[in-house]
């Protein structure tokens, strides 16, 4: 097994990685077996406990400066420095989480989410994709480029933020970075929580969406009515709130949402190209939805509908009678739970209006609406390509990948990173290498554990890229 | 308070009423502390009780044959017999019912609902209208009929049916009505357990809607997907459920399943004169309807869309995450409730196969549809107008009324009724005296007492009426 990833002639970073593989499997061994849900009360120490055994892990990679950050409302954060000795070296800051998912469905996996065990290349237990097994490969990292570098302080000022809610949404995310804003000044952020597009085509993200989450509730009668005795006769709001979804996009899949593709920064037909050449596998996708059809906006392929371009989706729909058989009422009351998702440069403020406008369009005679929102809506985040911080981490992915194209990719999802990014106000990128079918949010979670030894390598490499590029190049680009 | 209903110079039959009114309101003072909640299986022990009171009162009446039928499925019904000594004379059948809906929300009620108080002419309890008290008028009825004759039997072969079920959508009806054929057949039918427009505007039911419901369920894809990582690119089946709702109707409120009004029964001329001379104050129906508009099918009037005209309506509308806050998913499934109310001489069966036909059309690629139907659905009823039978009801009750016009009018509603005159082929024709703010099936149900009073004299007239009409004359009508 061993043979297979230690090609000595490459670089002495894979070197070191070959060569201590197994302290990750065994570090990752230990720290899988912590429970560390965020989203659930009852495992809030063993947040705690997740947090002091990184710290702890942190401090034996050599860490001079390592603290669990509980001075907040948010739960135990992990903050870990190095200084270089170099004066002049830039400052990196490695985002990532040590928060899991939950566990429910529990009946659906099949071993025990937080008894690791290994198949192969398989890694399975919660929290080994996301987040844990990305995190530390970077302590494997570190390790690996001091020892082929031959220095005693890594090339550039190493810092690691470690938040301990992500999977509940990063609700204290942007006070703790304002809490902290000075421990965490730097000149570039390296996010480590997202994917590849696969083992054998090195990819790294360029965009994520960002989201406006609004429930729209209307209130027709103020009782449920007997629909025999007044059916046809007064507005129902189940079938008024059915009619603004059904309002809510053309027969192009377009989003009817006032303005919505006003700010949408349209890709370029270079971006488009490098889309085309990420294989865009429809059965594979498919499978993995355990859907039977694609469909969406008119015109975007899969890949720049999920990335790309902006959406509206259910996420919750009710109203009136919902047990077995029938009751046969107009009911008093129904809400649809919508989230749009947001792509560069739309402004979540703007789709709030716009949302706010949509459904006042879209509210019959009778019936009176109430819109609520969560918060303030997650900015979208791009990270251009070609400046020399993507320049210097698609080089390090592709030295770590024997010289392969890193394809851009864009991810659907929507996480702390554009809060992140306007915190420290520099260049983010994202090294990661978790894999579609990772199964991360859901039962029988995996990592393929080559793929963290592909990440440890990129990034002992980029490290050396970013010192070799410099402060100024970095925060010019 | 006697001396406003009674005006000896009038008739025979009201003179006696008048008399014995507290006969009436001691009997259902009795009767209505019995809570026969058919649809509570902990109250049919009730329903029993409730049975064999209304037999126990119909032999004090002078029946000679009475007999509380559950020799079938159904919950105990009763039958009451009383044959005319006039060899010719035509057979009528009664239908009332004395189940009742339940209480809940007890909170909402200002007195016990099994506690009857009396407030004036208002009498509170639950069944007081629907349907006790207007079954009970009944049996005074026949005592005014036989005295103001001189009598000792009635002027028609007088035949009750009394169902037990008729709160829960009278599931065993049909079967009861085939059981026991020879024993019900009769010349005309005689349903009590409707309304009138207002204590001062006589009115009979001609007509009540038949009703198709439908539980569609769209199946997207196999589990909840994240609506980050998939929004955009595959069907979903809650928005797509909002959808079909909204392909429903179209921009005048017309129903859109194939075929829906082939065979709708268009209002006459004289038909839509007769509607439009009954008061329709639209502020009083809102008040009823605690709604803040009407709508519906445009070109008709609120009248005319609850009687005449067939709708379709969402019962019950639900998919995806229904918590607190949000949760970002493309949910797996999504159903609507629906149900569509038919006049005459639309056809359940037809109508049945349109909505499948409707719903296919609307099932997007990637969605897998299922249809559940309630049964065979229910056939619209319909009197026609100028029967010896409509006239002899029609000059019973305006008589009842001092000779005021009775207005012919059409319920929103569907009941065992079409059922019912399908089974014994006579002509039916409704004598009901519940007033449109009764609170039927709601908290704080009540009955208008005189309203009482006048269905029981316009009952004593209609036994007359009827036999001097004859049975060839009924029937051929």
């Amino acid at each position: 097994m061993r043979g297979r990833l230690s090609s000595p002639t490459v670089s002495a970073e894979r070197d070191f990685i070959a060569e201590h593989r197994d302290d990750l499997l065994a570090d990752l061994d230990q720290w899988l077996r912590i429970p560390g849900i965020s989203a659930q009360p009852e495992h809030h120490d063993d947040v705690r406990a997740s947090a002091e055994w990184f710290a702890d892990a942190a401090r034996r990679t050599g860490f001079p400066t390592v603290a669990v950050w509980d001075d907040g409302p948010w739960l135990p954060a992990v903050y870990a420095h190095w200084r270089s000795d170099d004066a002049d070296a830039p400052t990196v800051l490695v985002y990532a989480h040590h928060d899991v998912q939950p566990v429910d469905p529990l009946e659906l996996w099949h071993t025990d989410p937080f008894d690791p065990t290994v198949d192969g290349d398989v890694l399975r237990a919660r929290g080994a994709s996301d987040d844990k097994g990305q995190l530390l490969f970077h302590l494997l990292a570190v390790r690996a480029h001091l020892a082929a570098t031959g220095r005693t302080s890594p090339a550039v000022n190493l810092t690691f933020i470690v938040e301990g809610e992500e999977e509940s949404g990063s609700p204290h995310f942007e006070e703790l970075l304002a809490t902290h804003r000075d421990e965490l000044a730097c000149d570039v952020v390296v996010v480590t929580d997202t994917g590849m597009i696969a083992p054998d085509v090195p990819s790294t993200v360029t965009g994520m969406r960002g989201m406006v989450s609004a429930t729209v509730n209307f209130h027709g009668p103020d009782l449920d009515l007997h629909s025999g005795v007044f059916g046809g006769a007064v507005p129902n709001p189940a079938t008024a709130i059915a009619r603004l979804v059904g309002a809510l996009h053309d027969g192009h899949g377009r989003v009817q949402v006032p303005g919505f593709y006003d700010d949408v920064l349209e890709l370029t037909d270079d971006e488009r190209d490098l889309f085309a050449k990420v294989p865009d596998d429809a059965a594979d996708f498919l499978g993995v939805a355990q859907s039977r059809a694609l469909s969406g906006e008119q015109g975007f392929s899969t890949l720049e509908r999920i990335g790309a371009r902006p959406t509206a989706e259910v996420n919750g729909i009710a109203g009136g009678y919902q047990g077995a058989g029938h009751k046969t009422i107009i009911p008093s009351d129904a809400f649809v739970k919508l989230s749009f998702r947001l792509v560069a440069d739309q402004d979540p403020a703007k789709i709030t209006r716009g949302v706010q406008e949509f459904v006042r369009a879209n509210t019959p005679d009778g019936i009176t609406a109430d819109v609520e929102f969560e918060g303030d809506g997650v900015r979208p985040c791009l990270v251009p390509l070609g400046t020399p911080a993507y320049e210097a981490l698609s080089g390090a992915i592709s030295e770590a990948f024997d010289g392969a194209q890193v394809l851009p990719t864009r991810e659907g999802g929507s996480g702390p990173e554009a809060g992140l990014q306007a915190a420290v106000q520099a260049p983010l990128v994202f090294l990661g290498v978790g894999l579609p079918d990772d199964q991360i949010h859901a039962p029988n979670e995996k990592v393929t554990v080559p793929m963290l030894f592909k990440g440890a390598e990129a990034a002992a490499l980029l490290w050396s890229r970013f010192a070799a590029v410099g402060r100024s190049a970095l925060t010019g680009g």
